[in-house]
């Protein structure tokens, strides 16, 4: 079998996620936004897909790279495209993570199986945490403490069986704010009791002193784990709080370099869960390495977001990836709504709070691509 | 799908390898051995095969460890499988390893693919190595220096492109002896040439200092690398060791405890060049684990040994994995002759050296069932 062609096609959809001046998403007036599906074409009629793709980058690299060759050599495919990192210096892990999963996804729909069972595969079905949206000054939505606690004793009724608090962060005027972070994260205990696990990801850029303070309050807060709370470039920083404190530090997420990277954290005692998802380190290929590295040093890893390519992983760790992460959540947006390119939601979420691996082909993803046709729009590739 | 049975079948053949008092294989009279395949059975038609099993322990632990079992599973079986061994102390790593190739060989025949292209493939072939048989006292055998200097020089007209010695051990009266090792190693390199890579995986029980002494004489012969030399449950003989030559030291082999060991061979820099085969580490599955340990810290990793399971992995490894150990090679016995259950080489190895990933389903095994039924005997499990 040999990839004869790279598609994209960028589409339409309404949507009521807006983001801040900083980037962060929250809920806002609804409005039109694209979303890019890439297709992988191969000779012998099976095709690979997955979303989120740069159409120039499509087009200009992944062609180039990909065209021609055998799609089932993906470890060659992902060592060629990181090699391409080099000279195109945009080409970031979270671009060729998607021709990664695309590629995944196409081993799949050709045997009919998901990716988590030709990975081999663990579970097949997963804890989720509710994971918040940013605070913002919405009244009702998630502006102060009690906004907090009321919005976790939804989660719990909605079946999670644990909770990942994001907090205020800049362009809010008054954030980020240490004392703030803790009166949200108390109110949140204070309203599910002591037996929910609940965790904190917080501004990214804290100073080490007001990591550690707010790292000692959320010890006797009983929290589970303490998320990036200073810039993850700085592995000593992170060195030095993980030694303090006795609350697990998670990390690194943002910085960049793969596997390398995480290597480099277990060797500094930089943190004592590992982080990554398929966005953060370049897609399966490279998160499955990541799993395993964390397995031959006896380390937790946690993976880092949603969608079919983080649950595929889940799915077939050995190693506690004790949860997967849903949402970006929030009072006024419901995560449960189908996206309009999808028959249906690839983490739908039984009430119990598990999330169960889909058994559909490839990635999961139950594709309507009569919506993608219909609402496709040129785009300036 | 599910597993619902396990078999053995114990079959004879004729062989002229015989075992010395300490182990070691050589050539000698024509006799009978046995050999087992291990059959994992399901509901839906296809099996999965592999050798080397004991039926014993196919009976009292495969069973009811997979029976049952949906057969994709293989991260949550081979997991279960390392659980029984801390109960059941002679399930070793080796015998866990049929088990998992057995698994990954079912998958590959259920999608009719070499399993190096479910992994995810890299290359279609491989560079091997001539591996020799330890010395012996047979005259125009190993016997001696310059007999291993003429078996390397065959060993060059049959196309391979590098060669590793296995030297003299007990019960060899005179045996070891390092000077002996280093005169073998220096007739090998006068008589190959400058160009071509040496290895010495010599007595393995050395003090640090004989260890010390051969591999600088190695250096000056410009060997590629030094293996194995003192008992692996020393690390810090190895730490020792690698600190202080510049040949790269390559383990550990032999040392129990899978990714993890090797995990803390890296910590103590303990090796240069990481190893371990599907035998040593219980098979392809935490063979790829330690593969790619070995990638996030931009070690390379040396295959141990030949196969099925260890070509494939070669096939999907990302990372060098150089060469394919090829052998045990020795002037006296054929290793191009088929086995007389296959109906094939597994390794068949071209003019250029190179051994051809197998494009057949599973691990590639051609398996003669005809032979294995007509040659098959009676186990007492």
């Amino acid at each position: 079998m040999k990839i004869v062609d790279i598609k994209t096609r960028t589409f339409k959809y309404k949507t009521n996620h807006v983001r801040d001046s900083e980037g962060h998403g929250h809920p806002g007036p609804e409005h039109d936004a694209t979303q890019t599906l890439l297709t992988i074409v191969t000779d012998e009629g099976p095709a690979g897909y997955a979303f989120g793709v740069n159409p120039a980058i499509a087009e200009q690299i992944f062609k180039p790279a990909l065209v021609g060759e055998d799609p089932f050599y993906r470890e060659k495919l992902w060592q060629r495209l990181k090699h391409w990192q080099r000279i195109h210096r945009n080409l970031t892990d979270n671009v060729i993570g998607v021709a990664d999963m695309a590629l995944w996804d196409l081993a799949g729909r050709c045997f009919d199986q998901p990716v988590y069972k030709l990975l081999g595969g663990y579970r097949d079905k997963v804890l989720a945490y509710a994971s918040t949206m940013c605070g913002d000054e919405e009244p009702g939505g998630l502006s102060s403490p009690d906004d907090y606690a009321r919005f976790a004793e939804w989660c719990i009724q909605r079946g999670y069986k644990a909770i990942k608090l994001h907090t205020w962060m800049p362009p809010i005027a008054w954030a980020p704010d240490p004392k703030m972070d803790v009166k949200a994260c108390a109110a949140v205990r204070e309203a599910v009791g002591d037996d929910i696990p609940l965790m904190l990801d917080c501004y990214h850029y804290y100073s080490r002193e007001q990591a550690l303070y707010i790292g000692r309050e959320l010890e006797k807060l009983n929290y589970y784990w303490f998320e990036e709370p200073m810039d993850e470039h700085s592995t000593s920083s992170y060195a030095w709080l993980a030694e303090q404190l006795d609350i697990p530090v998670v990390g690194p997420e943002t910085a960049e370099g793969k596997m390398y990277t995480r290597a480099e954290w277990i060797l500094r005692g930089a943190a004592d869960i590992l982080r990554g998802g398929v966005g953060d380190v370049g897609g399966i290929t490279p998160l499955m390495k990541t799993v395993h590295l964390a397995e031959s040093f006896g380390m937790a890893m946690e993976v880092h977001g949603g969608g079919g390519g983080n649950l595929q992983v889940l799915g077939a760790m050995g190693i506690p990836g004790e949860f997967y992460e849903r949402g970006l959540l929030h009072p006024f947006i419901d995560y449960d709504e189908v996206e309009p390119w999808l028959h249906s939601k690839i983490d739908a979420m039984d009430d119990e709070g598990y999330v169960h691996l889909p058994q559909g082909p490839g990635l999961g993803y139950d594709i309507n691509f009569d919506y993608i046709e219909e609402n496709s729009v040129e785009t300036g590739k």
